[in-house]
């Protein structure tokens, strides 16, 4: 077996490896043998990554003499609705698996957040294994426990904590993804280093080509943010503190993500976190609370890297800065009638805002889309 | 305020009480300002317990000074549905509650197990209260965390364990019930002493009437039914061991319920435990655990009660020994092939069997199916 890049993630009796490295894909079978060699396996996967990966993850599963039963659900952030969760639920009973038994959600944020969520309530409570298939879901959604599926009132609205037994990150299936898609997964490595690691954003910075280029490089980008956010996991597994910094470009992203309905032609969620993560900074500039240059600095790389930074980049627009804040205040970082937001002292230096003034965020964004018109005229 | 009787859980960091007697509902606003004078209040009722009972307690939040709203669904078995759960998650999300606030689970088992498992998901996790109106409720499913919808496949198969953060069960509200609900709920207090409480079973047999009149006699049948369940969850929260005692009669009783549609004109919850902890009875007569005359006296304290104790009084019959069995092995406690029973060796002598052989249910089954049509014949 290959010698991957392990990352703890310590939470007492719920704690967890997340597995790193090229090849895992084909060794997942002796590699969940090893966790527990009766349990039997629903995957829960999507049409996309059954046609690419699902063959190699089935021989490896037979390999090692498990049994497992496939559930397919579409591709897109539809797929996070309830009547693909019933769905989904329906299909897991159906393949009788019992609670000592495993989900395998195989996919990217959508099938982790939505398998996750399924493993979390089927019979109270299953064991799963998360094997991330996007840039996004290795460095973010498939590590941490966070499961859930959107409400018509807000992406992630309805979900629970439900950690996973296993990660394992395959590097090599992201040669498979489009660059679109690893563009937006790269945004939230980035996020990790403008959270709390200015060196890990300057050397983002250096190294974002053979990052996207795959190799030690991506290994290491991934493996970097899986300890960043392993860590602030530990220490806040249910979001009471420090966990909301991984919001960082989230309340204004998942903002545009609402008012774009969720379509991911015209917008994916790491888009929506690049845009968000900039519109964070010019308003943290905005509030004096870091320098001028930070949000142009932050921007540049995102561009460089070829994210959107700015609202105008949205195809078909988004609507008015009240449609804006309307989304926002749905949000689940609200609290008694002020918003929370993650802004920025500086480069690296995220903190949690928890008394934003509605009327500061209102007048920035009319700001921002006033400036969005005079660029699209 | 009245003195109610109180019923400790203890879980750490989730501890909560249970207050037992007359009157509760009409204090229950300054109970709850109590215990968060800034809470919001979201009350999930439905059409029945809301035109009886929902003035009573609106006025008394009023009195109180907390904001409400409320969510009204159909009364039945049929609103643990993925449709309602839907509905009640997205009506919770329009009142804009918050974190801290709390979901109020206000009605019979149905409202708590469907409102306490949509507390447990919207925004991975509310806080909620239980005022649980009908007996079943009151000393068996607003206690211990246990919410839930059912799935074509069982019931209570999709849910979480949350518990709630107050349980305030008003005695006097149990006089609006009619005779078969209260009865249906009787079986499960009858169940606390087949469990491991011969004592109490042996006052049941005394005082049944009694507690079916209302008042002293009552309360004391609840408040020992509560203080039964929450010691048991207290040392196994989770159901991995002790727990599942809980479930005497359940695992044939659910089965009734299922090819019987979960319609609750031919047959409700209690009505299935009841005939369902006969069945265990016999079973274990049978296997030669308990003796000849166990099964007799249980069915003729049950039957005295007015509970049904036999498949055949189940209107329009239940099917064959073979969709009993489907049934049965769909249900949740299933490991490795081998049926869980919770069987007994006595009178209040109930405990755990793990390795109970399908052929022998089956057998059991086909003799009781055949004796049934003997009855009906």
């Amino acid at each position: 077996m290959s010698t991957p890049i392990t990352v703890p993630v310590v939470l007492g009796a719920r704690s967890y490896e997340i597995l790193i490295g090229p090849g895992l894909l084909p060794e997942a079978g002796a590699r969940i043998a090893a966790l527990a060699p009766q349990a039997r396996l629903a995957i829960v996967t999507d049409e996309n990554v059954a046609a690419l990966h699902l063959a190699t993850l089935t021989a490896s599963l037979d390999k090692a003499g498990l049994a497992h039963q496939t559930i397919v659900v579409k591709p897109g952030e539809a797929s996070k609705s309830y009547a693909t969760f019933a769905e989904v639920c329906d299909g897991l009973l159906a393949t009788r698996v019992e609670r000592g038994d495993f989900v395998i959600a195989f996919g990217g944020g959508v099938i982790g957040d939505l398998a996750g969520f399924a493993a979390a309530v089927i019979r109270r409570g299953m064991r799963f294994i998360q094997i991330p298939t996007s840039l996004l879901a290795q460095v973010d959604s498939s590590v941490g426990g966070k499961t859930g599926i959107n409400s018509r009132h807000g992406k992630n609205l309805v979900g629970a904590f439900h950690q996973p037994s296993l990660v394992l990150a395959d590097t090599s299936v992201l040669d498979t993804l489009s660059k679109r898609e690893f563009r937006a997964g790269y945004a939230e490595v980035a996020k990790y280093g403008l959270i709390n690691d200015a060196p890990f954003f300057l050397w983002l910075e250096r190294n974002w080509r053979d990052v996207m280029a795959g190799g030690k490089a991506r290994e290491e980008a991934i493996a970097v943010s899986c300890r960043s956010k392993a860590g602030i996991v530990a220490r806040d597994e249910t979001e009471t503190g420090e966990r909301a910094l991984l919001n960082l470009g989230h309340t204004f992203g998942h903002a545009l993500e609402a008012l774009t309905g969720y379509n991911s032609k015209r917008l994916v969620h790491g888009e929506g976190v690049s845009i968000g993560m900039v519109l964070a900074h010019e308003f943290s500039a905005r509030l004096g609370l870091c320098s001028q240059e930070m949000p142009s600095r932050v921007a540049g790389h995102l561009a460089e890297a070829g994210l959107p930074t700015r609202i105008d980049q949205v195809p078909g627009g988004v609507g008015t800065a009240a449609e804006l804040m309307n989304a926002i205040t749905q949000d689940k970082k609200v609290k008694r009638g002020k918003l929370t937001f993650i802004l920025t002292r500086g480069l690296g230096e995220s903190f949690i805002a928890n008394d934003v003034d509605p009327a500061a965020v209102t007048g920035f964004l009319e700001e921002k889309l006033a400036d969005a018109q005079k660029v699209g005229a």
